[in-house]
């Protein structure tokens, strides 16, 4: 996606330890046409399959997961990394470890929000590790639904996520796929297209 | 605003201590049209005043946040409830209270994306205590920019929230206020359009 890729260059800011700091658009600062133009983005690209439901995890993933829920009419549902005392009801749990925030958090969904049968497309800002989007899809595994595809913002495809993700069988799209970030330059994978 | 009354009457479930659960729409799952549909409301019930930016802290505010953002066509920045460690630049801090979660929290937003002079627009999911609002219009005046407003999707207009929010001197505007969950039956304040 041109228009995200644009912005990556004018304005992340690469770290030591390959980090890629987009905090002026996607995850702290957000830009709310670039977020509408992403979930269109991602609702095209999924079109030619069935999607009951969009499921993210807070904070990041939200705003991208809501318009690609917009777009595609299908509600969203965004996995909680702390459990609420309100969420009194079955949940499904997982656990997965952030490398950014260095310790394991458990995501959790309410079960009446994740119902088995469904098509469900996974969102989320960042791969990496592709710790986030697995735990996520086991999420989906243990409620008996599919995963449609995981729709991912920025990956970073030479990190093992990427390779993770295919090896679990998933379909994996990333609007900016990034294939290196060495001297602090941001390199895009050739063609963004063909990610499997 | 009839539309999220009508939700709230037919899926909100009231539970002892005053507590109001909306998450099949609002704080877990998410209706991105109804998502959509306030952030029309907000940017219209604010748009005799001059916003240069939408603050809300994360998880549940930042749907009706960005689709607010959107409409008014300024960017969205949402306070961290937990520091990431890549925020290693100036930080506005304050310190609330989550009565749900029994927990304080120190919501953090980095000072380059709350620059001073700027008219900011608070946007949340709930008021209750008023904790959340106080905490981001405390960040606000930190920054050395003004409160234009305090959007409320659900406020509980018994509890001392609104009266804090208003005492304070800001603006308040709900699009849903619940004058009393007594007996377990969602009553709205009547005239929602007045809450100064």
């Amino acid at each position: 996606m041109d228009l995200l890729e644009q912005r990556i260059l004018e304005e992340g800011i690469v770290l030591p330890g390959n980090v890629l700091k987009v905090d002026s658009f996607l995850n702290h600062q957000i830009d709310p046409e670039l977020s509408m133009a992403m979930g269109e983005e991602f609702a095209d690209i999924f079109s030619d399959v069935k999607i009951d439901r969009v499921l993210t995890v807070e904070a990041s993933g939200i705003a991208i997961a809501v318009t690609t829920a917009l777009k595609l009419g299908v509600p969203m549902v965004f996995a909680r990394k702390k459990s609420s005392v309100l969420m009194t009801e079955p949940v499904y749990k997982e656990k997965v470890y952030s490398y950014t925030k260095k310790e394991s958090a458990e995501i959790t969904v309410l079960q009446k929000f994740l119902p088995a049968g469904e098509n469900i497309l996974i969102i989320d800002d960042f791969l990496a590790n592709g710790e986030a989007a697995l735990g996520l899809a086991r999420l989906v595994e243990a409620a008996g639904s599919k995963v449609a595809g995981i729709g991912i913002a920025i990956e970073k495809a030479f990190q093992n996520g990427h390779q993770r993700i295919l090896d679990a069988g998933y379909r994996l799209e990333a609007l900016a796929s990034i294939s290196s970030l060495e001297n602090s330059k941001v390199e895009f994978s050739e063609d963004n297209a063909v990610l499997e």
